[in-house]
């Protein structure tokens, strides 16, 4: 449905057709034309923003854009027309929106920009990105506990303007501080003259502005919150963390622990710094591979005369690497995610660790059995390849299993992301361990 | 702080101290009761849970319980007390602890559930686990569209039981055909007689009930729905998928991206079938390793001769596969990060393909440069040795982040999930060519 409409925008505005583009425009919803912008050259692009009217929509259009074209866009834009459209924003999109700004706008547009928004958007900017207080919405519904349903009823007519959304009543006691919250649904369930105090819930759920992101994320999911309030140390109300910000940085954790499992740095497009940075950025991480893989070239050198005399050994270092390197991942995965979903929170580290290296055994079994008998016919002669190849997959495969288990659960015991277990450093070191293991079972068995 | 109150409430139900629990209990929300059964026996969790009233509050803890949990909590729980609380549940709450009960207790139960509750649970049961119909509420606020905004305030009164969340207003036509929603700031803020059909809005996002769940969640977060309605071929509203199902729906599905991504299967439990299970599944997947390995085996057989000839060959054997495998791998989750977040939307399939490639050729040209010095040191009196350790890694390098460029933008293409571009079909590939590359390169030029 939405990459109908994006299609049918973008096609209209390459063709130039402005009536049927102008009316098009106003059907579609402003995430919709932001998607087909991204899809049009910077000329045309500004031709399409400059047919929307200045609303609050086309606001949204801008906030909607990816950041590799919001740049090229706002440059392109009449000054007092991005000011305007500022100025119609949410102060928390609005902060958001001037951060992506270029340098040399950033200053110029929070000088122009009202008065009574510019503070609340610096006082957002002064927040780390990925707190409670770079997300939050610096604005909430609230009233004194002293207040009735009929008050509050009459207080949200007044405010609407100013709260895109109502989740909760908050409520606060006269010192300005969060003393309780209640819902729309009580205030239209009560009679008029119910003081709020009566009907609000006390066992309040609140974070802190410097309180990560992820962890607000995690709260407001784990209790089914709309909206989580940001009190800061005098329990006096700052704002309020809303749903759909909890959903993006929802989606936002998920790629990045993914990107961390490849030992790519998540940013916002990998390849906005040109391809010079994406490959100095990945390379760090890809040097775990080539220290690792030097460090393998000398453990082989050792056996260079075990190689020499049966250099079909050689052959086998590759399913000794893969098989080890793809049990670890396995077993490290199963872990991140027995962590995600809290699954083995019960469950202690050894015994995670032992089930795990059982599997591998079976594993191993199976591994050992194949191979054992793939080596065996072909090299009828020496038998002796077949044993020594059994047993080392056999080794390796439990090895890696447990290894793949061990390092992600230790690693959230010591507080880091285990999903870091699944990347170079790990995966290398289990190769370390399967071409030693590999390389001096292959000589003792066949006493080389 | 969750996990504090997780663990006052494990201690004092291990101590048995019945008198401070119910207290401790009183306070807690639904789903740290939850965790806090997780953490305890079976007879403790009996113990405990008969301590909890008959209330919607402990209705929740039932359904937020782990599936390891709930299977034997219910079975050592009164069958009436059981039938109590899950009448006190929302018909989708229910549905789905129906949905994890043990099969002797099913029928039992659907049999012992109130009347309407029971036809609303077997609806839900009748759509696809994963699907809107499997995910949705059944009931929802709905009111004809010549209701006015002082019915609709009083018709919230009347159904406020029955109505757990109130999102939004869906508005019907005669035929009850679906035909706007509007929401319940929009009755506060107009006059009392105004008719639902001059507030709404018309232009609907909905889905149907065989609609992806995924696909749901996407919507719902594209545009920041609350609930998105769910309606049958003749419009009519059959129920509404809420924005906390929708979490529950996007959590899920990137984990299962991540598992995808290792090879395992996603399951609610990895280890509840018992580890043959498990090692039988991921065997499966390893197969692709197994085979691969004994097609590298084969490959390097060919070379038998060189190797004979230049031993140490054979130690760079893992630094290319580890090379290969990883630049492939970063190039594949960058890709599949991009269709994620759509920033490569209108990107050709080529011209990204070529963009990771140069990315490739600078980290080739970084390993090339860095493995040749260190081999031309190590092996001064063959500086052929270097050169060819050079050239392949270079090769090899280009070609894994070429590859792990275009399967998961063909797979995207293809509509397959491009998270499985990083399991162990695309890696095992990208191993196998690296060894071709490696072991011709090398022959050519060292003349073996």
């Amino acid at each position: 449905m939405a990459e109908a409409r994006v299609e049918v925008l973008r096609r209209l505005a390459r063709r130039g057709a402005n009536p049927q583009l102008q009316r098009a425009l106003q059907k579609s919803r402003p995430v919709d034309i932001a998607a087909a912008l991204g899809h049009l050259p910077p000329s045309e692009q500004r031709r399409l923003f400059l047919l929307l009217p200045v609303s609050e929509e086309t606001a949204e259009v801008l906030f909607r854009l990816d950041q590799r074209d919001l740049e090229p866009l706002v440059r392109q834009l009449p000054f007092d027309r991005l000011v305007k459209l500022l100025d119609l924003m949410e102060p928390d999109d609005e902060a958001d929106v001037i951060e992506r700004l270029p340098l040399e706008l950033k200053d110029k547009v929070l000088a122009a920009i009202q008065k009574e928004d510019k503070v609340l958007v610096e006082d957002i900017l002064a927040w780390p990105e990925d707190s409670a207080g770079g997300i939050m919405q610096p604005i909430a519904f609230r009233l004194r506990e002293d207040s009735t349903c009929r008050d509050a009823i009459a207080a949200l007519h007044d405010q609407q303007d100013r709260l895109e959304n109502i989740f909760y009543v908050y409520v606060e006691n006269e010192d300005e501080q969060l003393v309780g919250v209640t819902s729309l649904r009580a205030l239209l369930s009560h009679p008029p003259a119910t003081p709020l105090k009566d009907i609000m819930t006390v066992d309040l759920i609140k974070v802190s502005p410097l309180d990560d992101q992820e962890e607000v994320a995690r709260i407001a999911s784990r209790y089914d919150l709309l909206a989580v309030p940001v009190v800061d140390e005098n329990l006096h109300l700052v704002g309020i963390v809303t749903i759909d910000d909890v959903i993006d940085v929802i989606k936002e954790e998920a790629l990045e622990d993914m990107m961390l499992m490849a030992g790519v740095p998540d940013e916002p497009d990998p390849h906005a710094g040109g391809i010079f940075k994406a490959a100095r950025q990945r390379f760090t991480w890809l040097l775990v591979t080539l220290f690792g893989g030097i460090g393998m070239a000398e453990v082989i050198g050792i056996f260079e005369n075990a190689l020499a005399k049966q250099a079909i050994l050689a052959g086998f270092i590759p399913v000794m690497l893969g098989t080890g390197g793809n049990v670890g991942i396995q077993a490290a995965t199963v872990a991140v995610r027995n962590i995600a979903m809290g699954t083995d929170a019960n469950t202690p580290l050894l015994s995670a660790v032992f089930r795990e290296t059982r599997v591998g055994l079976l594993l191993g079994l199976g591994f050992a059995t194949a191979l054992g008998a793939y080596s065996l016919l072909r090299w009828w002669d020496t038998p002796l390849i077949g044993l020594a190849i059994a047993n080392s997959i056999l080794a390796t495969v439990v090895v890696a299993a447990g290894v793949g288990t061990l390092v992600p659960l230790t690693l959230h015991r010591l507080s880091i992301d285990p999903a870091v277990a699944t990347g170079p450093f790990v995966t290398t070191t289990i190769d370390l361990i399967a071409v030693l293991i590999y390389f001096t079972t292959a000589v003792a068995v066949l006493g080389l």
